[in-house]
């Protein structure tokens, strides 16, 4: 832990370089996310995530109590950087003003990575569009215990500082794997997962479904359903009861439904 | 049914007049709101609100062949106002552009109207703040069979437009009361429903409720929790089990989860 001296300009050189984050083309290249706000950087310093730099606001913040209360380990390699409430304005998201501002790399998981638990719970989102909806669902999957979510065919940047965001930092505590809907397929089944794939169409209801054993849910983008490699028949249906007014449902809220129907079967077979 | 001269004119006076209806100052006084979009104004329609005027443009809907498909008894007393595009554009919100926007009397729904089913299931948001949760929410309750939904201690505007676009225009599916919290309390005790108010700190999780029978869900607002009269000790608590890394979930999510429980179990008790 390297504690910087404050940074006051606007023109420094590292501020410019790290302004550039806000760009997901930038963000790709240099595989390192801002994150924004105290909670959110407390939740991905407890998943592990390598956190480079903190910048803070020293007016603002006192950073010894700070990092005394957060006695994580993973601070140890981090560089501490104090900066005005004006240089850390260009680091911030919208109107937040937290005081603090982290740089992270972006996790990388793959299904080595997977915890493999007796009785996984997966949830797929399949072709999300909007990193909004992946951390919404991210929240409420570490929430039910979720033993990952799975990207397949994703549109959107996983990391993405609104999915960050929407999850309220909770994406940083689970695995996220990013895979086609085909190699999703296929890793799941050799992990003897159950899939239950949810469509309007599909004649089982989650309450008729086993989520008690090893589950996986695969939940369509609201905007065009599910992918073709997803709609082969051999994979089970589920259908959320709905009254014939409604069309679909937010898929945050159908995967919620979905997960704590497995809470539910799990919580009453323990 | 009167079909109005053509609006090409920035300057007609009706467009100014229900143009400060995106003023939620002056929607209070009139009592009118703007529902836009086509699948909003269709939900109104079925939902029984009186729709005063539809303005449409004419180069983007034909508005003949439209109605024949809504065929709906209530059109009749509406008056059709076409327009040009450039004079919508100053009724729509943000950057929709469905061609159509209507003027829609702000429902009014007291206790009365409440139709009396045997085993209601009535769904409570306590102090909200944000419309978007209100709408986000009545999507789901339509999907569930949901009875009611009763605001209590609103801060913010029922029918908002911000709601209905966020509940897809369900908003205007179900009746939706205001009331304070002691008033709810007190009609929720006359109509012999048993009230569950969801609180982290309670003992008994919903899958240990009776939601099959008359019920009601209390939700608190995020930033707030619950007010006063709803936690009163004589009313039943119920938590939605979480993993402790996570304090609370999204209201929208933590009533989709309470309203499904209550679907899982009347489904199986018919």
């Amino acid at each position: 832990m390297r504690m910087a001296p404050l940074i006051t300009s606007l023109q420094n050189s590292r501020l410019k370089l790290l302004a550039k984050l806000h760009d997901a083309k930038h963000r790709k290249r240099e595989q390192r996310v801002l994150v924004d706000g105290q909670r959110e950087i407390l939740q991905a310093l407890a998943g592990g995530v390598g956190i480079e730099e903190l910048w803070f606001d020293p007016e603002k913040i006192d950073v010894d109590s700070w990092l005394e209360d957060v006695g994580s380990a993973s601070v140890s390699s981090m560089q501490l950087q104090p900066a005005t409430a004006e240089v850390l304005q260009r680091l911030q998201y919208g109107d937040r003003n937290e005081g603090m501002v982290a740089v992270a790399k972006v996790p990388r998981w793959n299904w080595e990575h997977l915890q493999i638990n007796a009785k996984p719970l997966i949830v797929v989102l399949d072709g999300v569009e909007k990193p909004g909806n992946i951390g919404a669902v991210c929240r409420t999957a570490v929430a039910a215990g979720v033993n990952a979510i799975v990207l397949s065919d994703c549109r959107c940047e996983a990391f993405n500082p609104n999915a960050i965001r929407s999850s309220l930092g909770l994406l940083f505590r689970l695995p996220v794997i990013t895979a086609s809907a085909a190699e999703a397929i296929e890793r799941l089944k050799d992990l003897r997962v159950q899939i239950y794939v949810a469509r309007v169409q599909a004649a089982v209801s989650p309450y008729e479904a086993n989520l008690h054993d090893a589950a996986a849910i695969v939940m369509g983008s609201e905007a065009d359903g599910l992918g073709g490699p997803w709609l082969d028949s051999s994979l089970q249906g589920l259908r959320i009861p709905m009254d014939e007014r409604v069309d679909s449902l937010n898929v945050s809220v159908s995967a919620a439904i979905l997960m704590y129907e497995a809470v539910r079967q799990r919580t009453l077979r323990r």
